[in-house]
């Protein structure tokens, strides 16, 4: 994670800003240091406590997805950050130049060491979030998709060794071999590391930072969190981590056996997506006052694990 | 308040019915002992705690109006509760041939005194409440308005002495004299007494049973607060509790030059509703568990101070 607040804002403008909700008043404002993409503020309110988000990256047009998409989670009951309409009922607003919103705040903290029983937490949290996604009617492909790798593969291409070009080039075929179309699909998270889930009490009190969802195949949301929750201190997939997530996710939203066969084919696709991202932060870094990078090696070490492990993954049984 | 659970459900039954929702899977499950309408349980899942409500007296035709008045106001931020949607998108299902619904458990406990610190929190949460309700767009009258005074002062009439008799007439006489439709209207909660309003940690942490809300005058919502609320030990309105109320609720929504005017009358419709309500409960009871019904002497002599403050009531100075 890297500091967010790009954007400084003073409490006599949220104030006026709160005037056009049904919030109370300004108790307190604080940035946050968290997220790579936006600034974000803690704001407590006479009601109480919310989080202010200025958007820095994503455009007026593309956030009703993600927006609409938090509000029809939340009104599923899955523990995320409900945007607050404001009184013309728009959740969309402007502050300091950028479109804002004003969400809930979520209880918890999230875990740096996962065990079985977060991994089958998740899995259980996942599988609702993807039954609850299929009655969402808003399309928005993966932002993170096969298209994205391959325009980052050309940005990133220059500045990696020639063994990372050689295992980046095969992946991409390896992955363009592979159709995804026919792999139950819907409305993926697509970002579910560990520091977008937090837990509280036993349970998860929020799933967080929606901004990377899209319509791809539900299969590879799975993959993204075993890679980030179940991966072993050698690269590898705990098997006991791996079947805990699973496991719980397979009695709501029962996995099929062509899921089954995909799985190590989406473990590689995610790996990469990630080994992408982060060489893209790397090399081809933002303005703003990022403070973190993401490491890139550990996926691409997770990747070269999964491509030795040669079509065996830990499933079900 | 009395007993709330004409209808026994079993721990399958719920389980069963669970599975049309995102809501992971049935920890516990325990009825509620309150309200005097329906019946309530706690349900804990997975996900956390939820209230379950099998409607007793409301039709299926009739709860989409407060369904989605729940889900409107939630979404602007009023710590109400929120109806949790199924499967297919909907809130209200069916449960041992019941209307059911299932909504989020806010924090907090009621009041059974209330300072001037609640009146003023309860009057900036009334006007929050009142704002957001401006952009919801479905309309239902008043269900306890004039129309429903008339016709239950028919029907409990013959259990008054001839003093209330001649008080409940000279009243509706009175009401019937004074205009409601210049006064601001809109959407109202309608039964905001002590026990649906929870406090925690020193603020509003939940306003509860929305299941009399409609669209009548904005200030008679007021008055139906300040005769509960800030009604000292004589029956006289408190000038300290009632200013606190007007002048938290004044900033966010302007009370009006008419509104004052209006208020005395408005004090005293109020308090006829709720005797009206309260005799009804006495003498015309319905087949159920009740075990308690509220005392109508309350209201009646609420009613005569009212009507002996000849126009005098605390406003905003």
């Amino acid at each position: 994670m890297a500091m967010s607040v790009f954007t400084d804002l003073a409490p006599a403008q949220v104030s006026a800003w709160l005037g056009r909700y049904s919030l109370g008043t300004l108790v307190d404002l604080a940035g946050i240091a968290a997220g790579v993409e936006n600034s974000n503020f803690f704001v407590t309110t006479t009601h109480g406590r919310y989080v202010l988000t200025l958007f820095e990256r994503l455009g007026r047009d593309e956030l009703p997805f993600y927006l609409h998409l938090m509000a029809h989670l939340a009104r599923h009951g899955i523990p995320c950050p409900a945007p607050i309409a404001d009184r013309d009922n728009e959740f969309l607003g402007t502050l300091a130049g950028r479109p804002a919103v004003i969400v809930t705040c979520l209880p918890g903290r999230s875990v740096t060491v996962a065990d079985a029983r977060h991994c089958s937490l998740v899995g259980g949290m996942l599988a609702d979030m993807h039954v609850a996604g299929e009655s969402y009617h808003r399309h928005q492909e993966n932002p993170r998709g096969p298209r994205w790798w391959h325009d980052t593969a050309h940005l990133v291409m220059p500045h990696l060794t020639s063994a990372e070009q050689a295992l980046l080039k095969d992946e991409l075929r390896f992955q363009a071999l592979h159709r995804r179309a026919d792999i139950p699909g819907g409305v993926i998270h697509a970002d579910l590391f560990r520091d977008n889930v937090l837990f509280e009490d036993g349970r998860i009190g929020g799933v967080i930072d929606f901004y990377f969802a899209g319509v791809d195949a539900l299969l590879f949301d799975l993959a993204v969190v075993a890679n980030d929750w179940c991966t072993g201190a050698g690269g590898e997939l705990d098997p006991t981590r791996t079947r805990a997530l699973l496991r719980a996710y397979h009695p709501v939203r029962a996995l099929t056996p062509l899921e089954h066969g995909a799985w190590p084919v989406m473990l590689r696709a995610a790996a990469l997506r990630f080994w992408l991202s982060r060489l893209h932060d790397r090399f081809v870094p933002r303005t703003g006052h990022m403070v973190l990078v993401k490491e890139p090696a550990e996926y691409r070490d997770i990747l070269r694990r999964r491509v030795a492990d040669g079509g065996q993954a830990p499933w079900l049984d």
